[in-house]
């Protein structure tokens, strides 16, 4: 039997850099000779795909709930977890994913203002015992994140509906990622996204080593 | 301002005689003026009927979770009550609905073993203050009900995954309504589904004889 893989989730608004961290901390275990794949949520499995589809685009034919879009949110993760996640973990493959459960608790939990130990619970349903080994929150200065987003969309004239939200909502979501990372300080760990890419890189690497 | 409808449920098994009970129902209340619509779960708007297409039909590309059903299942419920049944109440009408969520409570929790407690945290995530006023749940012996629905299809190659489950199955969900006919004495009423339609819709007029 191989040795299970490890779980690594990052976690952190658009523009943080964590595309571009993804792709070089996929590179750097591979030259160690670790199968890695590397996905995200929501998202992941072809059900997981149509669910976050219907949960970005049905807004124009009906009103979409709240509510509905954390049942969907967590039902594509059971399909991910269950389908993607753990086939490669227990084929001994690394798996490195963009968006896990911390962010259904900053986004709709603090920021939908949703219950928190509801979500607690949901989430405990979705992911069972498939908690991430380690979990890279990228911190970066609210106006930061706009800039670089901004430059992203410039050219596109529809913002999908998490990018249109206002500037309270996402203070109230970086709130939550950081009680997140004070609350479950041994598996989340904050890095500086501010930096260059290299110094990110190099922060993320020094915590992966840990997992060795 | 509009006197608020009342919210009719019906359950029991296929083959309980629900659909011709529903239309019978509605022309009673109609030709007391009342304005009724009839709907169903899992379905009922664009988005849940989408929602119920994926629960029944996914299933040729990729594993469906019972925890993903059910929480697709929650979803679809939350759309239907917020965008159909409020609406419909609010503006005077009364709905009856075929199948509601002492479905998901029989199905998913005494059927497929889910843990109730949770079931009933979500129900009641799902549907707020939308308690029905009445509910009545169609007893028949399970003997009965595979004889009906076998000659409904009798010409059908494939059964959907409801259906091609087994007898034991079947069993506790029976039991399940029985214990949520004696939870819920107030509300859930039970009928015997083996008597005439003339007498089914009797026993049915009696009980929403006493809704005015």
């Amino acid at each position: 039997m191989k040795k299970r893989g490890k779980f690594i989730t990052f976690e952190g608004s658009e523009g943080a850099g964590k595309t571009t961290q993804i792709n070089l901390l996929k590179e750097f275990l591979s030259a160690r000779n670790i199968e890695v794949i590397t996905t995200r949520e929501p998202g992941g499995t072809p059900l997981a795909e149509k669910l976050r589809e219907i949960i970005k685009h049905f807004q124009g034919s009906e009103i979409v709930s709240d509510k509905t879009e954390l049942l969907l949110m967590e039902a594509a993760r059971i399909q991910h977890v269950q389908n993607v996640i753990e086939v490669a973990l227990n084929d001994g493959k690394w798996v490195i994913c963009d968006r896990f459960y911390d962010s259904t608790t900053a986004y709709q939990g603090y920021g939908r203002k949703m219950d928190l130990d509801f979500i607690r619970q949901l989430n405990a349903f979705a992911v069972g015992e498939t908690v991430p080994d380690l979990t890279i929150y990228f911190d970066l200065p609210l106006e930061q994140g706009f800039e670089r987003t901004r430059k992203r969309y410039a050219d596109k004239e529809v913002f999908d509906r998490f990018e249109s939200q206002k500037i309270d909502f996402y203070r109230r979501i970086e709130q939550g990622f950081k009680d997140i990372v004070r609350n479950n300080n041994e598996r989340v760990k904050l890095i500086d996204a501010s930096l260059s890419i290299e110094e990110v890189h190099q922060q993320i690497c020094r915590l992966v080593n840990e997992q060795f």
